[in-house]
């Protein structure tokens, strides 16, 4: 029998734990289960006698080693800030662990500790990074293969809501973390390369500056620009692509209303506003407005931004309640970003029968022979019901599936890992698709003057 | 016999060091004059009997301690950053100490230290800050004097070039240092209050936001919001007045001008671009644009940044030399904002006739027995050529007219302080008046309803 820790069992863990108790008979484990909150626990194991739960808080270390030294791997689904000791024990402990967070700094230069542990510490194994990793590198390998040179990669993924549960102006509901969506692009200027030359975005514009995409079936959506495409480069072996791009997928017309909001400097998280705690949505706008004692807060606002009588931008704005004299209802002065995320929870939470929709999009050009083509690949997948969203089988189930690989010994790496080696991602896309996890692909011949534009 | 310590014979010690040296065989003062860079000191001491000149690192505690043990008073002049060590030596050798410099949390706490060995630590005694408190708080005493009170209070200045040497489309040249100019504004919200409301200006708007002031003889002026206005409520004594502003002056058009600067994310300090070693000033715009290999870098910023055939902040684009193939001539790879500055620097530096213009201006509203008045003050003083500039002299004056005050024995003030009391601010300004800073004013009545305006 095998043991597999699991910890962390918020909203993003419910498909992972089903997976695994799913699978827990026919592979013969036993799964520990362990967040602070007993009910998270419950919840997502529905105390399923394959289970055992632990309600303990994580960083404490004589609660926690004991479990991981019971484990054969461990999955931590913690914050990503929380992620260090874990791995620190692990290697201690000579056990594996997987999770689906950025690989930092810090963590790569533990790959000779995990290494001599003879331990494997798989990183960025969800969705965005994760599933993004391994569609975009299934695409790369293959146009390897055949001999061909990549001339530039774009990459866009997007979590949203389902079009049956779309009704709003903006065309986006919170289906994560919402304090994520407010600070997207602060702390630095976009950067990415095309065509050997580096482009730099700032804050200010990043939002004016998106790419169109359309999907069939789908309608369009807007890739906004992540903050630094250039480190995918040698991730994915592309040092010398002339252009390579990533960003993030929101229905068309979001990117322009956000704008407004930047601009306004509704999204700093600088400072914090002296009084706000007394203050309604309008005078919150307001204080970002020119004094008028005569002037409505909506024709200052118009004015400033320019913004049309008809430009259905303002339906957007008036939406979101920007000028609703409601009490914003906090108890202590907070910054603009925190307050903007206060007024958005109010308007863009998902309702009880709401679905999500997870939408991911390559758009990779190559060279094979003089012959230019491209390739689009897009994954559209919509989430079950509010437990079981869109969100977290995309997290849960390439987490689920190599924990499987792992544990039947198909896989063989040690040290500090991302999924971007056949061995891994081919299993984990083929069983992906099983449950409905399925890219779709096109690809054309392109002139080489289409191909000088990209 | 007294002995005056001036540490610094920088660019802008040059009027202070002529003015002591002018009153030394009258008040029989001997000036010890230390700066790193021997060949400043003479430049500015012309090798005067009354000098003694000291080329040392006045970082160095054991070169530094003796002078300050001769002296009767210390003149620092050394960037603000620098201060504190020498602020303490003269706690511990009880010698009064002046600067122009701001006076920071960390020098207010050493109010206690200061009374406790007898001596005065005064800051804030140059032009902005210095001349702005002095001529501010006389009116704002002469107003409560009357039994008035204020109603708002609107402060702005500037370092300019003088209409005689203003020669280039932007009507600006750098007349102190250049980085200040460049990273004016960032690292935060403008604050400020208008008729008890709390307004917040983000970066991206600040130069959009300018008010036009209009000075008899010297034409417009745009006023820029500073970051924080709202503290010198309680420095004036005014922590219950409606509205506060302060900000920087500029011709008009600069504010406008510098904003494509801002949007295209030019003036951001917070990344290095890589490959910038290698750009010209094209390259370097043409990173914050879309590529394109057909159109030129000229239409593309005018469509990205919406700019009308016959806008004429394009001539200013065009001078400043952004679309210039030459390249940018620096050794190893800089920030956006490091790389303007080079580029501004090759145009905007003062020739070697040109003058140079100080510009400051009150704005003050009041009432007395429900009758509403507003009192413009204002002064422009123009330099004497490139060493006894408009600054040397508004910065330098003040700190040595309060120099001679201090060792007559005609001021008994002690611990931390700044230049806003009676006994300081009248005899100072009634000084600077012989040097030709006379401030004008103009004071009108005003509706009731005009003043709500305000």
């Amino acid at each position: 029998m095998k043991t597999i820790l699991v910890l962390g069992a918020g909203k993003s863990s419910a498909t992972l734990i089903s997976y695994l108790i799913e699978n827990a008979e026919k592979e013969d484990w036993k799964i520990l289960v362990a967040d602070r909150d007993l009910a998270m626990i419950v919840d997502k194991t529905n105390q399923s006698s394959f289970t055992e739960s632990f309600a303990l808080d994580m960083m404490n270390k004589e609660l926690r080693r004991p479990l991981i030294e019971r484990s054969d791997i461990v999955i931590s689904m913690l914050p990503a800030s929380l992620h260090m000791p874990v791995i620190k024990d692990c290697i201690k402990f000579k056990k594996n662990i997987i999770t689906p967070s950025y690989m930092t700094p810090e963590i790569k230069e533990l790959d000779k500790d995990a290494k001599n542990a003879d331990i494997l510490i798989m990183n960025e194994l969800g969705l965005d990074p994760g599933i993004d990793h391994m569609s975009a590198m299934k695409i790369v390998d293959r146009i390897r293969d055949k001999g061909g040179e990549l001339t530039y990669f774009e990459s866009f993924t997007g979590g949203l809501v389902a079009p049956e549960s779309d009704n709003n102006p903006w065309n986006y509901k919170f289906t994560w973390n919402p304090r994520n969506v407010v600070m997207a692009g602060q702390g630095g200027a976009a950067k990415f390369i095309q065509r050997g030359l580096f482009k730099y975005i700032p804050y200010n514009r990043l939002f004016r500056r998106s790419e169109v995409i359309e999907i069939k079936e789908y309608g369009k959506f807007e890739g906004i620009a992540n903050r630094d495409s250039l480190k995918y480069r040698s991730i994915y072996g592309l040092d010398t692509i002339p252009t390579i791009y990533r960003g993030t997928l929101r229905r068309v017309g979001f990117g322009k209303a956000w704008n407004y909001l930047v601009q306004l400097g509704a999204t700093e998280d600088g400072y914090i506003m002296e009084g706000s705690a007394n203050m309604t949505h309008r005078d919150f706008t307001n204080s970002f407005l020119a004094y008028n004692p005569y002037d409505s807060v909506e024709l200052k606002f118009r004015h400033y931004m320019k913004i049309d009588q008809d430009d259905e931008v303002w339906d957007k704005l008036v939406w979101l309640g920007l000028f609703e004299d409601t009490p914003i209802g906090i108890n202590k002065d907070a910054t603009p970003a925190q307050i903007l995320q206060i007024i958005m929870e109010k308007k863009m939470q998902l309702e009880p029968h709401d679905k999500d929709m997870i939408v991911m999009y390559h758009k990779i050009g190559y060279k094979i022979k003089n012959k230019h083509s491209e390739i689009k690949s897009w994954l559209v997948f919509i989430g079950k019901d509010q437990k079981y969203t869109a969100m977290s089988d995309t997290v849960g189930l390439p987490l689920g599936i190599f924990t499987k690989m792992l544990l039947r010994g198909e896989i063989n790496l040690k040290g500090v890992r991302m999924p971007i080696m056949k061995e891994v991602y081919l299993p984990v896309l083929g069983e992906l698709e099983k449950h409905g996890i399925i890219f779709k692909e096109k690809v054309e011949e392109m002139s080489e003057e289409k191909a000088k534009l990209q």
